[in-house]
């Protein structure tokens, strides 16, 4: 199941992708075949309904595919604006740093490969969804560069959680590009500024659902740089595994439904390349993940606000 | 004016602290005495609603001072539980890093003192109030330390904001002690972990309205542990003032109203003592600043979820 958060005509929903770029407007839907108005319309309230969201949703999905008359709650794609699934998380996004070997080679030396998960997070006003533009900051950086990433959304509250049960908190994964000002970042020493620049956290087209993957470590990540592959990863190289950052963060931290956790990012940043290949105005990065889709976003030198 | 967020009888309020050892149910006194209800149950909420809100208190000060049976909205301090000013964030708590000379030099050496400020950020689930217990989280941590730190309360919100300007965008002041599981903040080099544990991030007892200072820099922040002091230090001391933390922030990233910074600790930690003072069971940590009073929290060895 693939979940978004979409606008159309000015208003915000929850909708389920299917295969023939097509999106299930699910209140609208309800509504019309059910008579019922109990999908939220935020994502994280829909996290935290848990099974029985999704036992709904099945029904909804189920119910559509007899209807021959849907165009009131099925919409083509191209009609809606995609926002992140969860547009403006209740903090910051918790991201992992040099977790897969080659990349923390990239940016240093075997005396960067962590010892223990790296962790910093990134501020949730800088969240933007599928096709928004990256603002280029040319006035504070100079160095913008561009991390793919796999990210696991959480699905309920948990504490000290072992590593053999981190997967009944994850909800679901989506893709993450974790936009960095590396002069920042190195400025700063603490990651927190080069990483929290706003429009700096795309995150989409869409959260999918566990169920989905018969094995996440299977995923490839992979980026492009208008059009030209610069990153290529398996998840099964992190070297911090899913679980055991769950596990990590969460024996004194609690994790709470809706969180974010961005797990890192392969080799080939563009502070990676010599000479650097820093983001310019115009480039579009595309990041797709094997059984999510595709995040796509341009950079734009227009400062937005 | 002193501002908290309070609990009587399981309702939460947003009250007004006197010189008494009072509090003022602001709600319920705007009820009694305008028959309105127009003062939010959040903080926030108060603090976006600007001029208004703050006019408003005054009047209903004002208004109080006139009355003569005032036990129904007036309570003494002793009768209510206060939380902190802001009980959840709705982000992640900025936080500057060796902001004091001395500090700097007590964990390191010459180097270590910044040349730009360096920033992390502290989880919204870290929160607690005045009077609530740390958790010395012996599980994760053996190094458990404290940091008394004057917090800044952003507003309203704003980007690219000039040092001159920055003022505007200040609310008030608190008192925050950034609790730190030091070797956490070792082990996992990026600071969030360390600086994340439930419960290390007491803040309050009130925050206080910027018009009450008339020289911010005069402030001097107090740490005592069990009575003895460990930290003393002027915010003029701060190798970066207020104003220029929050135009550096914002110059690339929105701040918003409600928006929390902890502006950095003066030397005195735990760890700078030889051999290191740690925090440990039955430990009271009492943070003073002038104007504002003082946050005091107990470390229990309870662990509480």
């Amino acid at each position: 199941m693939k979940l978004a958060t979409a606008v159309l005509h000015g208003r915000q929903f929850i909708g389920v992708l299917n295969d023939n770029d097509q999106i299930l407007d699910l209140q609208r839907a309800e509504k019309r075949l059910f008579e019922m108005e109990t999908v939220p319309s935020s994502m994280i309230d829909c996290i935290q309904m848990g099974e029985k969201f999704l036992n709904h949703v099945n029904q909804l999905i189920q119910g559509v595919k007899k209807e021959e008359e849907t165009e009131s709650y099925l919409y083509n794609l191209n009609e809606v604006t995609l926002l992140a699934p969860i547009p403006r998380p209740r903090k910051n996004i918790f991201c992992v740093g040099k977790n897969y070997r080659e990349h923390a080679l990239e940016l240093g030396t075997e005396s960067d490969i962590p010892q223990y998960p790296m962790l910093f997070s990134k501020a949730p006003t800088a969240v933007i969804g599928h096709d928004a533009e990256i603002d280029l900051h040319s006035d504070v950086t100079s160095e913008l560069d561009y991390e793919g990433e796999l990210a696991v959304v959480i699905g309920k509250n948990g504490k000290r959680i072992e590593k053999e049960n981190a997967g009944d908190y994850i909800f679901g994964f989506t893709i993450l590009n974790d936009i960095t000002a590396r002069d920042l970042q190195a400025r700063h020493k603490q990651f927190l500024l080069g990483k929290s620049l706003d429009t700096s956290c795309p995150i989409g087209p869409c959260i999918v659902h566990k169920t989905a993957f018969e094995d996440i470590n299977s995923l490839t990540v992979e980026t492009y740089v208008n059009g030209e592959q610069r990153q290529t990863g398996k998840v099964s190289d992190m070297i911090f595994g899913i679980e055991e950052i769950i596990s990590v963060i969460s024996q004194g931290t609690t994790l709470e439904a809706g969180d974010i956790i961005a797990t890192g990012t392969p080799a080939g940043v563009g502070k990676g390349f010599k000479p650097p290949l820093y983001l310019k105005e115009g480039d579009v990065i595309e990041i797709s993940i094997t059984g999510i889709g595709t995040l796509s976003n341009t950079v734009s030198k227009k400062t937005k606000s």
